[in-house]
């Protein structure tokens, strides 16, 4: 069943209004991973539950109680759970999404100022933090609602949402209320859905919309090495003691080598080589060496073989080390000597590595590389959180409607494709309803949702909107 | 010739009126590292040539041109030359000091805003930054000519000054500048200097008074590892493509062991190896292990042999590892694949190195290492800045007159030693005015000069006032 026509063209209509509601998000810098940002996470729960109030959702902000993050206990963000129709002959839909954001600072190396939605119209992008990660598919999905509620049209389909503010850090507190609500049936939340869709990926490249049905696990690792009570001089000191910089440097050296082989003994080992025949899959996805270049901006694939590069995202574990708190950052020349710093990284998992599988290979070689070292400098290890991959039945009804709602809207089948990133909670739906879970990305492989510059297509966001609104008309079709 | 009982009375009397002074100071947060500081730093330029004026001295301030830095053109601050006294039978004494300091913010880790100067009645220590290195110091000397002023006293030597805004940054321009005042005779600032005294470094420990001899040059390096056009998600291109972080990990990992050993091939080697005679004299220095240990807040040094640890600081090179610039520093988890990322690290030079000898032995190894790695991302290594080793001829009268002068006010003779820091200047003036120059420094070996917390003590910044102006009226006294 098409989406009407009457709605395809109120999106159209109201373009420009729903990227000002776009932008209107975005200037809530909702950044989960930094302490002092908290008010702001909470200021978005509030924006968006009053949002979702007006569009004639019954909403309940859940709270998740408080974490403990930097020495600090801090309230974590709620989760915003919603409803709207209970119409049993109806298909019921379970829509997921994060209202929280990654860091950003112009300092970064922003062009414009990230908090502020920038609307450039020579590209046609929507340029600001947020944008396509995840405020832009959230949004996405209020315009449906306001399609329907101006129109004055019934929605196909029953919704729930479930809306946290803490995925960008781990999601905390989401597992457990997500199970409880599960556990709850006719009581909870949850009661009667039938498949969850979740926006929070991305097309391969700029150009073919796809739908995804794997996502690699995460398990995120702090190594802190200490020495001095406070930072030195490294005039007065240098060459008298054992030096943290030096001794954590060595330690992040044994983790990956530059063509992303990880070090960790173990860990490659556990997955198994593609052969002849899957490397095919990957052949034939519209992608290429040059789609990672041009998303990427430089020559920089670790290898020029298509297959390699896809399943390094798609079916291959990687180690990314991502940086070092506690040194020396700034522009400038500063001989300091740090008195403590910590090194981050993360390793991406594919079935069947979990974190509990991995945390304990990570932590017995990276003790064994320091003790190596012979430093008296002292070494923790912490692993901050993660995640479980996830694969999901592509060829599931849930799939099949997203499929035909693509071809309406773009004109073309989409790719299936598993995706390099982590959103853990998508297992947690899996496992505890029990349904199937559908990613249905909105924005491009170029978007560059945890960089600089983060943005998302004007288009993909209208068409995307459209997109939503047509899945749930298709969804709705599908026979019990 | 001791200094008169009313000078020393004064300093004593006036004690508070110089802490607060110093407090002024330190309220200037003249970072010549940071662009965004350069106001301030002109500021304190602007208050120290005031201070000055009001105590009879006779300024110019020197403008040294610009530079670029972190690709802003910025004005350098200037040079302050100043004169008192033009007396042909007197000697005439050259001072140096630096009026900028180190970055500091309260995120480092600094218990007080480190732009705040406060008193610790319970341990009498002054905490800020800039309170050793090196605003205390200067204010030293103001505290002697406001002595001599209130007194009506005259000064017993003809005083030279030359004070700058750029030592924690390379000491922009002033190397042209000392030469060519040097040059011009009898028409330049610096005519008839006898010997030159500059206090910027520390006691070995916290007890003994040292004279300084000798200090270590320095060369400082960026290497920038650069490779997509932005930052990017590690869950969408984790195992894509080259990592710039990685690459630069591994390059880093081979410039330094945890023992000090420094892994640039040729570097270490152009340093002879003490023999017994050598050790011996380290061995008698008034400083312990245990004084290291105290200094630094941890037991952490390369060897529990006193002499090896000494000599670590004094008479061999060292390579720290300072940072890294454009990578995840903050608090949390950020899942990014940093863009472009440059490390700092720099290495401390003794007799024969040089900046000359020393970069393309840097340039070349860093070169063949990357070049190992087989990646596309790409290398760039610059030298920031440098400076040559020094050693002085510690039996000269200016030594003399420093070592009566410090057993006058302090009781005891001074260790004599070599330090560990660099302050290129001291080669410039020894080498353009031909004249002996004393290192006289008045904080502790504790005082944390480039560290969270920096302080100077209270009795040091007073009983150290007095040095200086009894060190004047020994000078005084030499027979010429």
């Amino acid at each position: 069943m098409p989406a009407p026509a009457e709605f395809l063209k109120f999106i159209d209509d109201n373009a420009s209004k729903f990227v000002a509601r776009l932008g209107a998000a975005v200037a809530i810098p909702s950044v989960s991973g930094d302490g002092s940002h908290r008010p702001d996470v909470f200021k978005m729960s509030a924006w968006l539950d009053g949002q979702l109030k007006d569009l004639g959702v019954t909403t309940k902000l859940v709270d998740l109680g408080e974490h403990k993050m930097d020495g600090q206990t801090l309230p974590l963000p709620p989760a915003i759970l919603g409803r709207i129709g209970d119409d049993p002959k109806k298909k019921t839909v379970l829509i997921y999404g994060h209202y929280d954001v990654q860091p950003a600072s112009k300092s970064d190396g922003w062009d414009t100022e990230p908090f502020t939605l920038v609307v450039d119209e020579k590209t046609g992008r929507l340029i600001g933090r947020g944008s396509t990660d995840d405020k832009g598919p959230i949004m996405g999905w209020l315009n449906v609602l306001e399609a329907h509620k101006a129109l004055g049209r019934e929605l196909p389909v029953n919704l729930r949402f479930c809306f946290e503010g803490m995925e960008e850090s781990g999601s905390e507190g989401l597992d457990d209320l997500i199970k409880s609500e599960s556990a709850k049936g006719k009581d909870g939340w949850f009661d009667g859905v039938d498949c969850v869709c979740i926006s929070d990926n991305y097309w391969l490249n700029t150009t073919t919309p796809c739908l995804t049905y794997g996502l690699r696990g995460l398990v995120y690792f702090k190594l802190t090495v200490s020495g001095p009570a406070r930072d030195l001089h490294s005039g007065g000191f240098g060459r008298m003691v054992h030096e943290p910089m030096t001794d954590l440097i060595q330690v992040m050296s044994k983790l990956v080598a530059p063509d992303g082989t990880i070090l960790v003994p173990g860990v490659d080992d556990l997955v198994s080589v593609a052969d002849a025949e899957e490397r095919e899959i990957y052949e034939k996805l519209d992608y290429s060496v040059q789609d990672v270049e041009d998303a990427v901006g430089a020559p920089i694939t670790i290898s020029n073989d298509k297959a390699t590069v896809i399943m390094g995202r798609m079916r291959m574990p990687s180690l990314s080390l991502h940086g070092i708190e506690g040194a020396f950052y700034g522009p400038g020349a500063k001989t300091v000597i740090p008195a403590s710093v910590s090194g981050k990284f993360s390793i991406r998992l594919v079935p069947p590595q979990t974190p509990e599988l991995i945390e304990p290979l990570v932590f017995a070689y990276v003790e064994q590389e320091f003790a190596k070292l012979n430093s008296k400098t002292k070494l923790k290890i912490e692993n901050l959180h993660g995640g479980k991959p996830w694969v999901a039945d592509h060829k599931h009804w849930n799939y099949e409607a997203a499929s035909r709602a693509t071809e309406a809207v773009y004109g073309r089948l989409p790719d299936l494709t598993r995706e390099g990133g982590s959103i853990p909670v998508t297992l947690t739906f899996a496992e505890s309803l029990g349904v199937n879970v559908l990613l249905l990305p909105m924005g491009r492989g170029d978007d560059g949702a945890h960089s600089t510059n983060e943005k998302l297509d004007r288009a993909n966001f209208i068409e995307g909107s459209k997109l939503l609104g047509t899945y749930l008309y298709e969804v709705g079709a599908v026979k019990a």
